[in-house]
Formats: C-alpha cells, sequence, structure tokens
C-alpha cells in the first residue's frame, strides 16, 4: 500500500449499507487461529481494527460503545464485585470496568490473545488497566469458561462480541444464556451488545427472545452512537436474573466519561417509538 | 448501470469517512442550475437523493433528521403561528412542521425547484403535505427572502440547509443569522441542521459564535443518530430571541413521530461531556 491516502470500505451486508474511513497506510496485519486481524492508519481517526474485513474500533470513537456496554449494566446492579467479560479482547471494556472502585475482580476471556496483542500495540490507551490486580485476562472458549463457572458466582457478564456469525455464532442463542443465567448470582446482570435499532431489530427480538427462553423475565436495550458500526446507531441489550427492573445508580463524580451520562442512560430507557413498536 | 447490485459511496473529506449503500439502480439525474441530483434505488433504504455527490436522505431513515429539526424548535416555542423554512426542498421538515395544528402557515423556501419535483417523484411521502392551506412552496433565494421578511413577523425560522458550501455556504454566518434575528418575533427560535458532533465541534462552535454576533444569547445543540450523514450521529442548534431558555412543551398526544420523544428532547439538551467540554 502507497503512502497515499485511500479509502478503506466495510460493506456489511445484513444492513445494505457501508462505513469508510480515509487512511494513510495498513501498520499490521495478522492471520490468527480464529481470524484475520488488520490495523490501519487513518487521517482522522486514529488507528482502526477490522477482524475478518469488519471494522471493531477506531481511536477517535470506540469510547461510545466502551462505555456503554460496561457502565449502564454496572450501574443497574447494586453492588457488582466480581464482573466477566465474554469477547472484549480489546481490553477497552476492560478499562471501564475497571473504573469501578467496588469490582473486585474481572475476567476478560477472549478466543484469541491475537487480538489483544494487537491492541497493545496499536490502543494502548485502552490496555491501560491490564495491570490492575483485580484484572485477569485469558484467551479461550467464552462458551465452555461460561459453563463450567460455578454457579451463582458473579455479579455482571458482559458479551462483548463480534457479529454473530463465526466464532461470535454461539454467543447468541439460548443455550449459551442459559450458562449465563446459572452464573449469574440471583440479583445478577447479563449485558450483550445487540447491533443496529434500526436495520437489525429483528435480531435483537431475536435476543431478548432467546434470553427469555433461558430463564430471565427482564430486558432493556439501549441505542447510542457508534459511527465505526453499520448505520452509525447500535445498541446494547441487558436482563436481569432477578425481578429488580433496571432503575440504575448514580456515576461516581470521580468516574470520567466521554459519552455516559445519568442522562443518557435514562433517556435510552425510553425507546423511540419505533423501535419500541418492533420489540413488543 | 447494470441491474447488479452495486455499491455506492460517499466520501465525506471534512470527517474522513464515508458512508455507502447496496444500489440496484439509478433511478433519475437532473443537473439543474444550482446542482447535480441523483436518485438511486437501493436494496435495503428504499430510494436515495444525493446532492452533488453528498447523500441528503434515504427513504428509511430520513425521519430522525426531520423530526429532530421541526418538533424541538416548535415545541420550545410557546404558540409557533408562522413558520419559515430555509432549503428544506425534499419538503419532508414542512410535513413534520404541518403536523402542529397551530401553525397557521409555513413557507418552505428552497433555491432549487428541482429538489421539490425529484422528491414528488422518489419521496411521494414526504410531500404529503404540500396541498396542505397552510403550506406555500416557494424556490427562491432564502437569504433575500429572509432580508425582505416583514421584522418581528416570524415564530420559528429552520435552516434545512446542505452542508456550509456551494449554494448553502450563506447560511451559516453572522449577516444571515441578524436577518434572522430581525424577522422574529421577540420569543421567536431559529433551528439550523449543525453537522457531526463527534468531528466537526469547530464548525457547531463558530456557528453558535456567528449566531451569538447576531443577537442570540442562548443556543442549544441537540445530537441524534442519522445514519446516512457522515459519522451517523448528527446535531440540530437552536437560537432564542428572548431570553426564555430551552423549556419545551408536551409533544401532543395526537402527533405520532418515530423517532422524537420528549425523553429524546430532555436528554438532548444534556450533551455528552465531550461535546459539553468542547462547546464551553
Amino acid at each position: 500500500m502507497s503512502d497515499n491516502q485511500q479509502w478503506h470500505y466495510e460493506n456489511f451486508d445484513p444492513t445494505g449499507s457501508a462505513i469508510g474511513y480515509r487512511i494513510t497506510r495498513k501498520l499490521d496485519e495478522v492471520q490468527s487461529p480464529f481470524q484475520k486481524i488488520e490495523i490501519f492508519e487513518s487521517t482522522d481517526w486514529g488507528n482502526l481494527m477490522l477482524i475478518d474485513g469488519a471494522m471493531m474500533l477506531t481511536t477517535k470513537d470506540n469510547f461510545f460503545y466502551h462505555e456503554m456496554i460496561a457502565h449502564p449494566a454496572l450501574l443497574t446492579h447494586p453492588d457488582p464485585r466480581k464482573v466477566v467479560i465474554i469477547g472484549g479482547g480489546d481490553c477497552g471494556t476492560l478499562r471501564e470496568v475497571l473504573k469501578h472502585k467496588g469490582v473486585e475482580s474481572a475476567v476478560q476471556c477472549d478466543i484469541d490473545e491475537q487480538v489483544t496483542r494487537m491492541a497493545e500495540k496499536y490502543f494502548p490507551e485502552l490496555c491501560d488497566s491490564n495491570d490492575d490486580p483485580r484484572a485477569t485476562l485469558m484467551w479461550d472458549d467464552g462458551l465452555a469458561y461460561i459453563k463450567n463457572l460455578e454457579p451463582r458466582s458473579v455479579d455482571v457478564i458482559i458479551v462483548d462480541s463480534t457479529d454473530p456469525v463465526g466464532p461470535a455464532e454461539g454467543l447468541f442463542n439460548k443455550a449459551f444464556f442459559a450458562d449465563c443465567f446459572k452464573a449469574l448470582r440471583d440479583n445478577g446482570v447479563l449485558v450483550q451488545q445487540s447491533e443496529s435499532p434500526l436495520m437489525l431489530l429483528d435480531l435483537i427480538k431475536e435476543l431478548r427472545g432467546e434470553m427469555g427462553k433461558a430463564g430471565f423475565a427482564e430486558f432493556q436495550t439501549l441505542p447510542f452512537p457508534q459511527p465505526c458500526y453499520p448505520t452509525g446507531w447500535w445498541s446494547v441489550t441487558m436482563a436481569r436474573k432477578g425481578g429488580q427492573g433496571f432503575a440504575f445508580r448514580e456515576l461516581p463524580v470521580d468516574l470520567a466519561t466521554l459519552y455516559y451520562t445519568g442522562t443518557a442512560h435514562a433517556a435510552g430507557q425510553t425507546l423511540p417509538p419505533f423501535v419500541a413498536q418492533a420489540l413488543k
């Protein structure tokens, strides 16, 4: 690739839309046993990480996603001490989780060590907390890890996965959610990235259905901007094990965020009418 | 263009990012005295309108923008009767404005009649209200139209323009805003589309500065998702002529929206920390 500026696009078939960036060069590429990871340098978005051609994160805008997959779930739980992250190999979610001082242990279990190695090199700011004594990084099968957890041992499970194809396919169905249900303590919270609320509402509906079949009785889908993902509008879906609803604690005053606020969280709880209608 | 599916991209230089769509065919193209207007048919987003290569709207997602440029401003004004739309040739904003029963007259002044002709043909649902007896459609220079308005004769001015280059350049500066200020009644509201709050914060800051120099004392920028615009996250900025702040009325119960809710409006008033910091 030359040093000239070029445009690199991700064509996303399920939404019929594409996102692209003006890039200056490819910084790295590795074929792991699981997937191809590419790193590009862009003119305006910092570095980009793509996995099998799909945009995973940019330096510039990853904070939307990482804050919204971590803080709503942790603040919905009254006192989260033990947190498990499935996927999340770039360590950005782990960093947000460890900003909560009450968290005593956070395990990040991604199938692909190469994702973390690339993050350490090209997104070092996301790996700030990897040496935190409360953090455990492992590279293993998340399905098996959750299945083998001691029942009622975890407060919050965060499923920070790629799209529901390839390695992440098994993270979107009843069998996996049933294992999460079992591993969570009685007032536990599960949160899963749940794709575009504009174009993939059927997937969100199906995801909530699978969570329901697994025993979860209450769901909440929160939309938020995420420029680097298809349609630029994304969502997380939370499920609670008990019947306690989705009231949430205030963000501690010393916990700095770029996007998350209690107001944004509360507002997300009132879905846009077309989304609410579709999820009925 | 063949009948095969192809991808069509808009590379947006100011953000270094691109949006694209899977299209089936080009439906129309016209070179007006002002700009080139193209219509594509897409696989998942309905029809697309591009002006000089820039994505203007899609059938699927234009409601975000049209609702957010119309309802917050009209609900901030206590009793909007006379509304002027500068630009807005696709008539989608006009349709939202006329959903407010108290509005007695709405003038849409776009420089380019061809935009409206194309909308009538390819986005007929946006032109639903063009025959409303309260509506006046004119094709003329918006700058001159505002300049020549009787002082203190308008309640709400909506600037529904293209990007601040080419025909729309004059809609982003003090001279134009000063004419708006003069044309508005004492408690009037001005609202202007104000680009991406992620990548173009300097532009928003400058816009607010120009509004301030023109006499407006209070500003409010509301972000919202807009998948077809660069970064998928867009904003409108309101300015008030009086000192009444930005409290707003409830949406009438019989006024149906797809995205807008009072909750979303209120939430938009608390900007994400990184935006609030930048606009300080």
